[in-house]
């Protein structure tokens, strides 16, 4: 049976190293694909024929706005070892490329446990006390990717809603697919981007485009909740960088990205 | 006046998006080039002919272990924009590629300041309480790379080196090129990568090849030592992750990076 997310990320091989996707318009941030649904759909094309399974590091860098519709994701193998397979893949629409991605794929072993972790960052407030994300923003942006992701945000980090951002890059949620749909591993490149940027605490509702995004997967999820934790270190010159950090229900960490981004909108005083 | 750096990283153009280079058999560990002197390399070679100088994202794939000697960097435009340049760029030995770049280059204004910043990791030791970094390991391994770059680790980090590791993903210091060339960008991406791996906080003294590392210019660094806090969040299935920020001699935050880097040596219990 081919699960919501798998539909809307599948990928046709039409020839040797190419494949075609459709940019379904509904996983999308005020008509425009969400960063972390074009990725999945980038890996779904490029792990298609390859031995690795698992994008254990997957760099990416967005060149132009993609169009919904259809689109090509070409796929050039650069190595191919015993443990690892390293690949270029690329999303083509109109003969232009709109995402160039680099990725490193092996084969995580389900049952890994760590030989050492760090200190977990601060807890995202439970599940029913958080705020389940709308389909709409004050600004009259429309999010219908919150149709087929399912977040819920915590307290302390959607004071912007209401016009009191908390005053930091951070925000922190717990993710799932509505469907329900679980333990698919190209979820956690989705669940990477799937929250309200960063620089909305400080205020500063608007677009603001991923420039580049590493995504690390370091473990295969449980099923259950996602959740995630994203910080920024430095807001400069236009330019802020986001880090995520994703956990499964377990509380294994699953993912780490990092992304850096523009921001064109002014940062507003709060509001006293 | 070329320094030794500029030297070493040198790049002349052969052809249309092709640069002959020489990888240079001094900025190695054991032998093999340093990932951050050829990350520097691809980038002088890659941002040659652009109008764009400052390489805001690299990320960096590595594929195969270079030789010393010659090697070509390949360079594709991806985009042209008014704003940022992003590239391709392959760095080939004997018709191999060994390490393939994604960069997005932009011009940063010097004078930024920032319009936030979180707060700032753990201090590091005074440049003149720290430990030079030697040219041999205590395992016999060669390090002609601290010819060039002048290494001071913060003595917490550097128990190791005695056989007490502190036992966490942790190194800490002050860098700068010996030659005291100054406020070349390049420097950052060097930077980031000039520490010993992380896991030898862990006592897991020996190869750990880097697989993929993104690096982020946020700034035009100011002439003196470069700060360099490196962190990693987890050790699990012989992989790890390891995070750099680099301040420079006003403070500011310059770079970022992140690697995911393979360690095939076991943790051994801490002496006691």
């Amino acid at each position: 049976m081919t699960t919501a997310f798998e539909a809307a990320t599948a990928a046709r091989r039409i020839g040797d190293g190419r494949y075609a996707v459709e940019i379904d318009p509904t996983w999308s941030v005020n008509g425009i694909a969400n960063g972390g649904y074009l990725l999945a759909t980038i890996l779904r094309a490029a792990l298609a024929d390859t031995p690795h399974p698992h994008p254990v590091a997957t760099s990416a860098h967005f060149l132009a706005r993609p169009y919904n519709g259809p689109a090509e994701v070409l796929v050039q193998t650069l190595r191919s070892g015993r443990s690892v397979t390293a690949l270029r893949a690329t999303l083509v629409q109109r003969d232009e490329p709109r995402v160039e991605t680099l990725i490193t794929a092996a084969t995580l072993d389900p049952g890994a446990e760590p030989d050492w972790i760090g200190v977990a960052p601060a807890e995202v407030a439970p599940v029913d006390q958080c705020v389940a994300a709308g389909v709409e923003l004050p600004d009259g942006t429309r999010i219908p990717l919150f149709e087929h992701v399912d977040l819920r945000l915590d307290p302390a980090t959607v004071g912007w809603f209401a016009g009191h951002p908390a005053g930091v890059l951070e925000m922190r949620g717990h993710v799932r697919l509505t469907s329900g749909d679980e333990s698919d591993p190209l979820v956690l490149p989705l669940a990477v981007d799937a929250l309200p940027p960063t620089v909305f605490g400080l205020g500063m509702l608007g677009w603001a485009p991923t420039i580049e995004l590493t995504c690390h997967v370091r473990a295969l999820p449980a099923p259950g909740w996602l959740v995630c934790h994203l910080r920024g270190r430095l807001l400069q010159d236009g330019w802020f960088d986001e880090e995520a950090e994703v956990y499964d229900s377990r509380g294994r960490l699953v993912a780490q990205s990092r992304q850096l981004a523009r921001v064109n909108v002014a940062r507003k005083p709060p509001r006293s």
